[in-house]
């Protein structure tokens, strides 16, 4: 019975059937398989923001060409061991998983070291300059959208220097959660999305990654019981270990990656074959797409 | 510092500041607030589907105007207690929850009585004679998308009767698993949208009905290490100990709710709060939304 069911399926796993044997139909497994080396790229150690938690390890590609300050200032907590000891104080269901020091606020709150305590946001960027791949979508809330380094981001129609580019919050997007003030977010506190996108705080708050491995452990975590999701009780709270980047740990300890570029032909291919799909499950293949549904692959390199 | 989050949220438990001391903002809950007892229907108990799992319920309303048929056989289901025993076989994150006979297809499946085991699809209907609201938002899969009887749906712009209405997968969707033939689901394998809305299922599987309580259940459960989410072992599925209509349950186990018409001005103003964003917190208030974003919000009633 399982098995009738393995079409119904979004990742990279396809199990392709094909009324057509000899054309290999454009599917995301066969744009993959068909990909030369030169369509990925090993994202950065120092990129690699690792998440340690009791029961495994999520990873983050940290995004510092859209939110250079506060990727730096994430930095700067982290090498101090901020985080390490520290909690997940929120999982609210359809919508974040949030982190930091349940203390932050009291006098017990943990010392942010040298890090900053407020930053200017980086809501956004201009658009001009920015490394880009734009996709044909409707996009509900931006005027155009598509990637940016792996990254989805979302634009504005306005003209040449006034243009501005956004990072989206699809599932997986890493922000960092504030307070009233704009500047009151300075990373120390950070979140997840882990449900349906909530655009509408696209350009409201800062993103600065994406989660690229090991989401599961923040989207299945028990939903807090308390208003917003928050856990009532520090029994409740999820311990962190540590957070470390990749560049700072032990070289046996890092993960390599492969993440598909995004400015290539196997991209557009990429994007292609989860806008049409000829998986012979779909009676209707649909023929559109949202950004937040495109995907960018991901693979983990074993040697 | 928890505080400094709280409005940083998606949901009823809104709490709004306003500069306007005199005037109340439109926000989801001063629209509820201002809301008449007209502006909230009750749901019959006999399309209310109770989940009855070792550590809570999940309960779905049902949308037999949109799937008569599939609704009609999995009445027929649980009135013959087909569910009691079996288990949730699936979780694959950022995608569905699945339920049903851990051993269909074998000789040891669990018989489906007089329930049929092939149906004709009911991907889409017509969409003349649909009670419905649209919304103003630039879906990326569908021409229009709107409300009927608290369902989202998409529509296509075919002229007259030729134009079709379709549920959307939208978080908390319960729709019913298929295999290739389109006639292959018939309500006794279930599935939940757990994740981002996979609207390319959208036409391609019959959706029957939505979460309106217990959601979190589902959503957290841990996934599957198997391919697509299955659960490897039998000790891995999580039993379901039965599902029952509300109409088939004493009076004191029933659940009441009141959800809010979407055939309203309230429920239209509501879009609206949802729209634009005049809690203090949204620096720009977004003016657009997604019709997965939306929610139309549920109440227990107790007395």
């Amino acid at each position: 019975m399982k098995n009738i069911f393995l079409s119904l399926n979004l990742c990279l796993l396809c199990i392709t059937h094909t009324a057509m044997a000899d054309e290999t139909p454009l599917t995301p497994a066969s744009v993959i398989e068909a990909s030369k080396p030169s369509d990925w790229r090993q994202p950065a150690q120092s990129n690699l923001l690792h998440m340690q938690l009791e029961n495994g390890e999520v990873i983050f590609e940290l995004a510092p060409h859209f939110a250079p300050n506060h990727v730096a200032n994430l930095n700067t907590l982290v090498n101090d061991k901020y985080f390490d000891g520290l909690a997940i104080i929120r999982s609210q269901d359809n919508y974040v998983a949030q982190w930091g020091d349940p203390n932050a606020g009291t006098d017990k709150a943990k010392s942010q070291g040298k890090a900053k305590a407020e930053l200017e946001p980086e809501f956004y960027r201009q658009l001009e300059g920015l490394e880009q791949m734009t996709i044909e979508s409707r996009d509900p809330y931006a005027d155009q959208v598509g990637f940016s380094r792996g990254f989805t981001f979302g634009s504005d129609d306005a003209a040449g220097k006034d243009s501005r580019a956004w990072l989206t919050h699809c599932y997986g997007a890493l922000g960092a959660g504030r307070g009233m003030a704009a500047n009151s977010g300075n990373a120390a506190e950070l979140y997840v999305v882990t449900g349906h996108a909530p655009r509408h705080l696209d350009r409201n708050v800062t993103l600065l990654g994406r989660a690229i491995s090991g989401m599961e452990l923040l989207s299945s975590l028990p939903r807090g019981t308390g208003t917003l999701g928050f856990y009532e009780t520090p029994e409740e709270a999820v311990t962190i270990k540590a957070i470390r980047l990749g560049s700072q740990l032990p070289k046996d300890q890092q993960s390599r990656f492969e993440i598909m570029r995004t400015d290539t032909k196997t991209f557009a291919s990429h994007v292609k074959s989860r806008t049409t799909r000829l998986n012979e499950w779909f009676l209707d293949s649909t023929g559109k797409i949202g950004v937040c549904n495109v995907g960018v692959p991901v693979r983990e390199v074993t040697e």
